[in-house]
């Protein structure tokens, strides 16, 4: 007969690598997301004049108005009974935002409670408020500084991927260009937002494309994956704002047939200019991609734990009306779909959301087995763990 | 780089207010119910001769049978293997209910078990029992004193909302009235039985109903608020049972119009003799409601964490039969929708719902900012951490 | 006012039996299954050649792959990222495994890590690798060993019910003849793999199948009980392998009326040679059912906690083409529906499920009352805590 204590033996010899997760504390702390950076909330598009709407954005709920064509943001929970105020926009004028229930009325600009509907000389008033969000509009998305009220607000630059040089004889357009425009979707997701960047990132897992529309469409020679381990071909940029890692691949010889395997791609056309990034706080910013001449972005928004709000958004430069009308057409009737969609990014989606279980309820962070490729993703761990500008707490400590 | 020191100090840097929560401790620690009190269990028509129905009240299993036109309570759940007997009535005879699994057999009266179908000499026969609830019929609902089993069974009258003298000026129909009749429907909702009662008796809560049926079709002047706080028109009665606050809407003067909050009320017509009380256990008590001469009861009785049973029951003096017909011919084809369900009071079910996620995930308890309108909610706090026969332990401690 | 010692005083009077536990503990601890066992993984027919499936046994994944007709077991969860590898089986050698995400390969025989498509140099090959299981396919059913790496397997009979001697009057099928035809169903459903276990061999249950397709059709004269324990009538056989504990009921005169109790059965044929055991690991071995001449196998295999893999068999002697042709079109057209759906063992089901509640959320391992037709039960409990070759970790333990 075994015994209890055989049991427990047998259990503990089953192998466990202590990993020294120490020296990346912070990064596997950050299941909520990390603090005090700028993450896109809403496109503008979307947020009409008097509209309420709200986002969750790591944990935080936050509500976004737009009156006289300005967006506000503040704390979207009521301070008397912790509804959210965007449940049932309602008794609205240009300088505030009310609460639906009791008429709990907060000043744009400040949060500060200023009128309740229901007691209008209630001794609350002018003693209590919402916080409110620093808000940006940028190439028609409307970002959110989410982090403490007393943090000296970065600039949002410093929060999007870098602005290269005119002259850099690959250069992609990049959403700081005046003429840039940009297209895309967001949608909320499975998957931890650290796992999300790092599949989006990840440069060893083009297999999962290789059969997708896109690359058969466009005839895109994608590597199998690389017979030396490409840290050479890396560039890691942290010494000033925006910070990131960033990949070449032009340099790389394409692997198109392992027969010994029993696994090929097809393609023809070697990518040209393909440099993927990889920056804080969580995006992705592949030059060239999916043509020569455009941009695709991601990010990684938290929204609670084991979901993220997957952003992506293709660029292109535009310098007039006209081809801004021919980018939008062709957005419309071939990339988003056969970009952004099933034609190539819900492979990605699906990847992720096989990551989940291992790494929620299995011990991942733990029991991962890295290997080569995954420096890359290493690389922009470190960033994360050494310049987040702060972690967030669980959603009951906000 | 920011470090865990910091990552925590500005964490906790958020204001944390630290309330003085020991005053209605019981109150607070109530989330699964109150005990030792009479609640709703089924309206009679429910539970016809032969029947033997489950419900769950404060987490407990109770079953009902009527044998004989009488009706029993018992723990719904087997000794043996527990499975609930309702489950699958079976097997009856007008003295017991049994198991439809093994065939367990239990006296009505006591909850002995005295026969077993599969083993009719077991030694566990006579050994063993399941415990009975009291259970009282009373103007066509089935209560049930969910409670310790040795406690002393108050009157049932002690938890129903007060009877008035019959000369009081405003009185209304009450359901001790020897010609009340009670017509009205139960159904679960997601919410705590305490936000449930909470937000059945806020008297600040009126915007939400602004624009009901009800109130549009009737054009009853609904207040938006009240100047003062409304303390004045307050009546606290807790020296004998029953007990429960009461606030008089009569002496109020509606305020229709808050013009700079770009928010108005339409009715023209003041409500007349409209009392609202909130008792123990938890009762909503409004005379004069929907129209005069009419009172509607509410229940809001605890299931189990986070739900609760929402009783709506609407009373009217009927002397007579014609009276009767009338008022059943009238409640089923206008009350019902009109004054029950989406005509109003579905409203309030959405404003519960919209109150669990602040009280259940994101400390609401601790949080919220009440206001002077809430002072009727907090005297019903006062009196449940005072005055309640028990608190209710969780369902693995029952 | 009754006070908080008070209502923690009430809630502790309420009985709570202390039972001791300790006798049973391994039994009682093994909510996610028991270790270092042969299960069954699938029928033979749903792996074919190339074929790459993942089952779930007590918590463990495990990925079975048939090459050249052979099936290999593994551990399905790549070492990289803990994906699945049988959700997209991809990139598939007769000697090897991959995962479809990065090409992480696999030697079927040892597991090792033997090539990664996207870095075929990369320094983790040959370095690690996952573990595998020991697979053996018999009587048209693929088993599993589910243990320790290091556990010296048993035989598979070891874990298969008792062979009887030819000549055994009573003798029924057993998939141990060479002419034996087993045909059946496996279904994932709700409850404790134990409490399935428990429940299907259960000789006191049989209330719940009185009107049963099955019964009524063959016009089975089922007993409701019995008068005496029927101690007498079980063999217990744990000396050496298999394991199990046995009831006869062919000594019992069948109890067909309950008139004081107001319930009866109906059948007039009294079953012939009917014998039930219950064996380890979790096994129930029914001989002359649904007829004489036929066996009846069910395993309850743990998936993961509240689960089990309810696997149904039916096992005829098959001497010939024409007599398995014949069994084969009777298990189709009659047998699986009348004995194993709904015609008789969708009733378990639900009674199982019946359970759940009371035994994860409500004590029930201590607080059931157990009867004297339960002790069949006790002894298969005994059997399993003294003999079972292991108690199953959580699956974050794995």
């Amino acid at each position: 007969m075994a015994n209890t204590k055989e049991d427990k033996a047998n259990s503990s010899n089953r192998k466990r690598r202590a990993k020294p997760k120490k020296s990346l504390q912070r990064y596997y702390d950050s299941e909520h997301g990390i603090r005090n950076h700028w993450w896109p909330g809403l496109f503008s598009y979307e947020l009409k004049e008097d509209d309420v709407k709200g986002i969750t954005i790591a944990g935080e709920r936050i509500g976004l108005r737009r009156a006289n064509g300005k967006v506000y943001g503040f704390r979207d929970q009521c301070v008397h009974r912790g509804v959210r105020l965007s449940q049932q926009p309602t008794c609205l004028t240009k300088k505030t935002v009310s609460c639906w229930y009791h008429g709990f009325t907060y000043n744009l600009k400040d949060g500060k409670l200023c009128d309740i509907v229901a007691s209008s000389n209630d001794p609350l008033i002018g003693r209590t408020g919402i916080r409110t969000f620093p808000v940006k509009e940028y190439c028609g998305i409307i970002f959110v500084f989410v982090g403490d009220e007393d943090f000296k607000t970065p600039p949002l630059t410093d929060d999007l991927p870098f602005k290269l040089p005119k002259n850099e004889p690959l250069r992609a357009p990049c959403i700081q260009d005046k003429d840039a425009l940009a297209l895309g979707i967001h949608r909320e997701c499975i998957g931890d937002w650290r796992l999300a960047a790092e599949s989006g990132g990840d440069p060893g897992h083009i297999m999962i494309h290789r059969n997708s529309a896109l690359v058969l469409a466009l005839d895109i020679a994608l590597s199998l994956g690389e017979p030396v381990s490409g840290v050479d071909s890396m560039l890691i940029r942290d010494e000033k704002w925006p910070k990131g890692v960033t990949k070449y691949f032009d340099n790389i010889e394409p692997v198109m047939h392992r027969d010994d395997l029993n696994i090929h791609t097809y393609g023809k056309t070697p990518p040209y200019g393909l440099r993927v990034s990889l920056c804080l706080p969580a995006i992705l910013f592949v030059e060239n991609w999916p043509q020569p001449g455009m941009t695709q972005y991601e990010w990684y928004v938290p929204v609670k734990k084991g979901y993220h709000q997957y952003w992506q958004v293709l660029v292109k430069n535009c310098p007039d009306e006209m081809a801004k009308e021919d980018f939008t057409m062709r957005y419309k009737n071939a990339w988003e779909d056969l970009a952004l969609k099933d034609g190539f990014n819900d492979d990605d989606i699906m990847a992720r959301e096989a990551q989940e279980d291992f790494y929620n309820n299995r011990n991942g962070w733990d029991e991962e087995q890295l290997f080569s490729m995954d420096q890359f993703v290493v690389e922009y761990r470190k960033m994360v763990h050494k310049h987040a500008r702060g972690v967030q707490p669980p959603p009951d400590k906000l």
